[in-house]
């Protein structure tokens, strides 16, 4: 039985890796740390988990983590790469859930983030947790810097296409829509419900720090620069993440190529899903489960491909992927832990 | 055209009298203050009136209220409390929308409030200002105490049960459910929206702070005290309070009985519905108008009433009680602004 | 007065007429018909309307409409085009809000909504519904296409830059969202509550029946055939439309020049509003009103526009711009009954 | 490894079925029907499904479910009667989830349900399947009746207190509220999202069906005949059932011995979580779980216990209750596949 640290146990994916972790089977919880609502129990504070995980919470101090094989930092950007050297150094393996560790120029991150990057060092032995992309360099990873909730219903989506060559990559939209658990567990009168419900808007619009996130892994695939429109918009709904896609068909790319890309590079993941010819996925058939679903059509009146793809932004967007890698680093079966279905929302 | 202020006016009481004030007809916005938002356009902060009220928000200041027939009050309690004086001795009329001025008895306001009273001598003044009771006193009061907006979904129904004797006084059970706007609005976790949707709880069990304002008028109506059961709930919608009410029927008490003393008590009444024989209200049938709705049957296997009544917390429970307040006080047609239906919501 | 009928009172759009004629001030109704509900008083059906408006509904006789000025058509298409050629017949004017009549070229109503045209005769009379647009045609107009809720969110802010030549034709997407109500009033499985709710999803991709209707406009306004990328997606909210909106800017085009071609175009139209440069519109800040607001920018990085529309689908997208319309056909100020804030869900 | 069945899988409980017996462990599915969506793939009907369990859904055939150890019966009432002796007759061990077997009076069950009971000699063979009170006779049972979703709420924090003599048996109200998916899977304008979203209501004031089943339980355990005030309301959220209870305290009873009777009662029980003094439960620390939890006070104002219990309408109010059950009739370790927390949602 390994033994894992959840750092910031309290926000949104704290408690949905707390819910994953409880039924692993695989890992037992050594450490978990709240800065917000340290020496209680964490039944307490999550009534969900009384009677199921008993363990108190504990301000953070790398000690916490000494006797632990794997951390889970679920601290917010910035925050992280404060935390995160101190962990590597005492000699932890760690799944970094934030945005610091993901752009492999500090540059970049420097200027999407407005704010100093303070161990650029540390970048370079970052893997981009997308295990379907970088599987082999994660099991060996000492640090996987797990993607962005949005990044991860775009990049899986797109890579085969662009490595295919059956997209034109200068006309990619990706049009997302996600819940508000996406915006984290705080006080912020613009979550407010009475805000929120019965409302739908866009934010950050050409601005999204996720941006540079997506052209980074799309520009990997294409083998040269990819610049998206990438536009978020908040949905009244907890969790979940749908991304409505566009790009031209490439000269001689069709709906049958696409798809065949697609099967052929995902035929085998246990985590993707393609749907059929015709139908696209509902951000319900994922809630609560580590799938990524994906439907496409090629729209013979314009030439251009309308790719739909739903992740449950808490579970494949954040602490299912985060468990997923930390199978592969310790050695675990790649699906423990997160074979069972969705729930019903 | 008379002149009104609205001081406090980016809450959602005050959003809610700006919309009821721009189609009013009779009055025309001469002040609106805003601590968070000052010196912006109400446009600008809400972006709904853009091109319907032009006004710019401004810091309190009792000057700013000189030229008005009348202020509406839309601060929290405790801070009524300081400001409503001043604009008193400056010879405004008044409807305050807090609780500062709806219990008679200092002692019990002190209690229920955890706070002193700093200026119990101007309680004797106010005029509690459910119109359906008071209406006659309402016209000349200086200052109206605008009732919360729990209590106006229980008092009007029972006033006139308790004064027919047809209920036990000692046997009400007051089972509320209101819409999250009831909070305020202010940046809190407890009412972000990924902790209220999807959910559903009781809160201030036996502690409410609107228990002393239903059982004074209670006690008013049945002439000696009484003492109520008063739970309130945490609906996931932004609107509307829907009470349930169990009273045992009093000896010789009947289904009509009780109908009739409601029928006779409120049949000509711009604002209160009574439903027929079978049929009970659905919070949205009230949505965005001043009506309260009611229904009612006497179950006879245990000889208990059922009284079902629905409010918009947002306009018979606050803004639109004050407009018709308002109406009172300036001599206006009673239901002008106000004669509205709801909205489909 | 002039006297109104609806025919098809008890979905949403009737109910929204109804909601918008009670304070109107200027029609009275003469007539409200209803397959489903008739011998009943509109307040039994809709209780909302209780104490607001008393009228009987009726099944459809076009003898019911013969002493009004105007009748709302309310029905869905196919069953509209059986109803309408009578009542033309009859010397009423007629404001249809269905498709039955929006679309100048039968072949191409025939092909999108898979059923033969029983009048196409009758198309050639009707005025296309969008007040910015054809202001003059629908005063005269015996019958007025009412435009559908998504191409309403489209054609209004796209028209002007393609007149102006600042967006290239053949690069729009339009990808749109749509509150529940959308979808009628009807049982129906798939907008069952647990159905719907805490889901997101796109439907009708490359295939959806308002994308002609969305081409013809942008065509007249550009002056040479235009195809667009259209995908409409469900929100769980039961009002209001987004629409996120992509154009390559044409050679010269910057965002000043888009802007002022919205502002000159719209500047003193009463319900279009531009919101400031780096705002967007959320669709609660237009429910229940008939503004259509409009957020604009240009990406610098990638060349395109991206536009928001937000609309309330029920007024501006439906009932608010038949009401518009008939105060353009009855001579009536044009913004009379519709002047009033949208109100807080 | 037992083989189980579900008739009628394709509702909200054959849905949740399928969920919990997917990660169970001990069970595999030998059968499931469907006449709705008979000769397809479960993952095609339910896409949370694909590529997690793979089997052909059926129409209903007795001999389908020959080679089964127990079957899952989720037809609505009246038809449910109608396919549980052929099962019986064939050797099957049922859990039949709908009401026709938890009334031990015939009559009774056919004054509520209004229709003849077609097997009445069946009704003495049925056990009530809440483990908690009937773990012994569960685990023999040929035929267990799972209980009705809100008599869970009530009867298992009310019982004990009965049994202690610390309540009142005349004075019991159980005001009630559900998410939507307790009305079933059905097309039906009355849960369609537009008609429930944003609303509110009380609905079979003083006669829903679920009164007799609360009664026969309580009165077992007062050791006579109680009548309660039940009222049922609708809460616009999918999932979970929240019933605050009110009883007045019997002589001498007070809160420590209620507690006492409640945690000597359920101490032990691995699905009954009783809060701490001053907390009560919110639905949503429950949502997906088995758990149901309990809080409760005493007002020492008006004498009356005020009792909180949350539920997952369709776990432990349903599926999860089922499974329980199957686990021990079949000799499983009864919390196996149950053990997981709640879901966020």
């Amino acid at each position: 039985m390994f033994r894992v640290a959840v750092v910031g146990a309290t926000g949104y994916t704290g408690f949905e890796l707390l819910r994953l972790l409880a039924s692993h089977g695989g890992v037992e919880i050594g450490a978990l740390t709240s800065e917000t609502y340290s020496d209680r129990e964490v039944g307490e504070v999550f009534p969900a988990f009384s009677k199921v995980i008993s363990k108190r919470l504990q301000k953070f101090d790398p000690a916490l983590c000494r006797e632990t094989d794997l951390v889970f930092c679920c601290l917010p950007h910035r925050t992280a790469m404060n935390t995160v050297p101190a962990l590597l150094e005492g000699g932890r393996r760690v799944v970094d859930l934030s945005a610091d560790f993901r752009l492999r120029d500090s540059a970049v991150y420097e200027s999407w983030y407005k704010t100093d990057h303070i161990c650029p060092e540390r970048i370079g032995e970052a893997v981009y947790g997308i295990p379907e992309i970088y599987r082999e360099k994660i099991r060996d990873a000492k640090l996987v810097a797990n993607p962005g909730c949005y990044p991860t219903g775009a990049i899986i989506a797109l890579s085969p296409l662009l490595r295919a060559g059956l997209i034109r990559s200068s006309s990619i939209i990706i049009d997302a829509k996600s819940g508000v658990s996406g915006a984290g567990r705080k006080a912020d009168l613009g979550i407010q419900f009475s805000e929120v419900n019965e409302r739908f808007k866009a934010y950050g619009i050409a601005t999204h720090r996720h941006t540079p996130e997506i052209e980074q892994e799309l520009s990997a695939a294409a083998g040269g620069e990819v610049r998206v429109s990438f536009t978020p918009h908040l949905v009244p709904m907890t969790r979940g993440i749908l991304s409505t896609i566009y790009a031209e068909a490439d000269d001689g790319a069709d709906a049958a190529a696409a798809r065949g890309a697609l099967e052929e590079t995902y035929g085998g993941e246990p985590f993707v899903r393609l749907m059929p010819a015709g139908e696209f996925p509902n951000v319900s058939q994922v809630a609560g489960s580590n799938f990524i679903d994906i439907g496409l059509t090629l729209d013979e009146r314009t030439g251009r491909f309308v790719i739909v793809t739903a992740i449950d932004n808490l579970v494949k967007g954040a602490s299912g992927a985060a468990v997923q890698n930390m199978n592969l680093m310790l050695g675990l079966p790649e699906a423990q832990g997160l074979a069972h279905p969705g729930f019903w929302v």
